[in-house]
């Protein structure tokens, strides 16, 4: 379900006439995705992205979102570049939304990580946090550890019902994490959602992949650059069976560290900023999950998954157990 | 909801690996259609539409369908062509699923239908069914008038509490179809499901939409062609608020007459095969509506659109109602 808006071809004729792309060829759906609707576009210039931005994206935040993404891109980290219209106006609205085109980006999404995406999506994160330096303009992580308690409050309800004595495990892991969050990090500007369905690859010599590119901006903000790579700890090392798959990070953290080298005190706070980065996506799915009633049309996710790996983490002493 | 199985990147390419279609760059679910899995592949040969075949569909019916757009395909009709693998098979097999790529058909699909896109429509339906000929074998239409009472006894449970009375007047509207149903008109090929979602269009000189192909034979079969035309007036010719638009009707059935004129059977025997078109599609939805569970990740389609056009074409004395 990703195409929640119905675009005329009317309207789509005249959205494409404040552009210069040539031809309009196709234009399909797109079924990835769950925040907004997304079309493949192909005109007689290329294959685009038109993105309607649906209610979960504050339009008012957009302009930064695609000025990073501009930004990032001029950085050189392969990403979807908005396209203007001949006013030079990216941000533009369509069919009672606000609406950009962005350019096209070859690859393919992992369905299954293998170790060998790991390590070009270390390398790939951070070259994204160098790239970001010099966008003077700060997002604050509206998701971030502020959010946790008043999500956790919101869950109260429902959550023994997903799984007995939950909400109490949880209240002990958030105000442990809470309690040991750190301060003074290195800061940047973070994707804050790479999970392998925005990560991009194409097939190099022997196999081996090679990241073609990230996508998906719309939950990048402003916050400790080592967060990021927690949450790529949690959406890329676990296997199918939530086992910790400590080759993934090793190779993940080191082909990120050779890049953009970790501090020591990023590498001490890591196993904290990994419980912070699965609570945080345990709150979400579990608020979604006692917030959308049963027969919606939206596939909601198991929040319990995030559970095993917040007590994978909570039991790391240190980055031993990240594999370094 | 139009990508039912997950293709892992293994699976993928190893698939690939069977044909020669280059370099692999990109590979996206599409979000149109509900019977089967779509995605968008392109490599560095171009772009082609790669189909998992779910369950509504018999594989033993595939071969069929394929041979028929490939017969389409050489005979003038614009619409996919099954690509062959090295070993020159294109029905293959991946995730579990039978499976075929196609070549890719530049285009948009009318969300809203205008006056203008009706003379091309059918005229496309026209060429369909003169390059169907030659094809030699059948498929029985297994959702023709032989299907619609068993249908309606599957409905009478849960019917009436779609509409109270709805049961007994598809009864009485039934018997009359059956007994008026028309003996003897030129058969062939039928495309069965021509919605405005299975015909691509692109823009010509002057804004005029030009018919670039037409897709998804799975419902094809062999039958009266005129049905196929009485299929069309009814996807087409109704406005949203289910008005018939005669100005449609008229350019379709002008343009089809102009490339293959109709007999004066087929003109006569048009209102009743119109009914027959409107209570198919409204006896599938009533089946689908009151055997889908109400909170499955599919969209119902109101079966009651069908009712307002079945009453349309009830009520129509001869060929004129349609604008002749």
């Amino acid at each position: 379900m990703a195409v929640y808006t119905e675009v005329t071809d009317e309207a789509l004729r005249l959205f494409l006439a404040e552009y210069d792309l040539g031809e309009l060829l196709a234009f399909r759906g797109i079924a990835e995705g769950v925040e907004n609707s997304n079309f493949a576009l192909k005109t007689s210039n290329g294959d685009f992205i038109l993105t309607l931005y649906e209610k979960r994206v504050d339009p008012a935040e957009l302009p930064w979102f695609l000025g990073l993404m501009r930004h990032l891109g001029s950085r050189g980290l392969s990403c979807p570049l908005p396209v203007a219209g001949r006013d030079g106006v990216a941000l533009r609205s369509l069919a009672g939304r606000p609406a950009a085109i962005c350019t096209f980006l070859p690859g393919i999404w992992p369905r299954r990580v293998r170790p060998e995406h790991c390590a070009p999506l270390g390398a790939a994160l951070a070259t994204l946090h160098a790239a970001g330096e010099g966008f003077r303009a700060e997002r604050p992580n509206t998701l971030g550890p502020r959010a946790w308690k008043p999500l956790l409050d919101r869950c109260r309800d429902g959550g023994d019902a997903v799984q007995p004595g939950l909400i109490a495990e949880l209240d002990q892991h958030l105000s442990g994490i809470l309690a040991e969050w750190p301060k003074g990090l290195p800061r940047g500007h973070i994707h804050a959602d790479l999970f392998p369905d925005n990560v991009f690859f194409l097939e190099g010599r022997g196999g081996v992949p090679v990241c073609s590119g990230v996508i998906d901006f719309y939950f990048a903000c402003t916050d400790f650059l080592a967060y990021d790579l927690a949450i790529c700890l949690n959406a890329w090392c676990f296997e199918p069976d939530l086992a910790f798959n400590v080759t993934k990070a090793r190779a993940m953290i080191n082909a990120y560290n050779a890049l953009r080298p970790l501090t020591q005190e990023e590498l001490a706070a890591l196993p904290v900023l990994c419980r912070g980065g699965a609570i945080r996506f345990l709150l979400t799915r579990l608020y979604d999950w006692t917030h959308t009633p049963p027969g919606a049309l939206v596939t909601r996710k198991d929040p319990l998954e995030y559970l095993r790996r917040l007590r994978f983490h909570a039991q790391a002493r240190n980055v031993g157990a990240y594999g370094l």
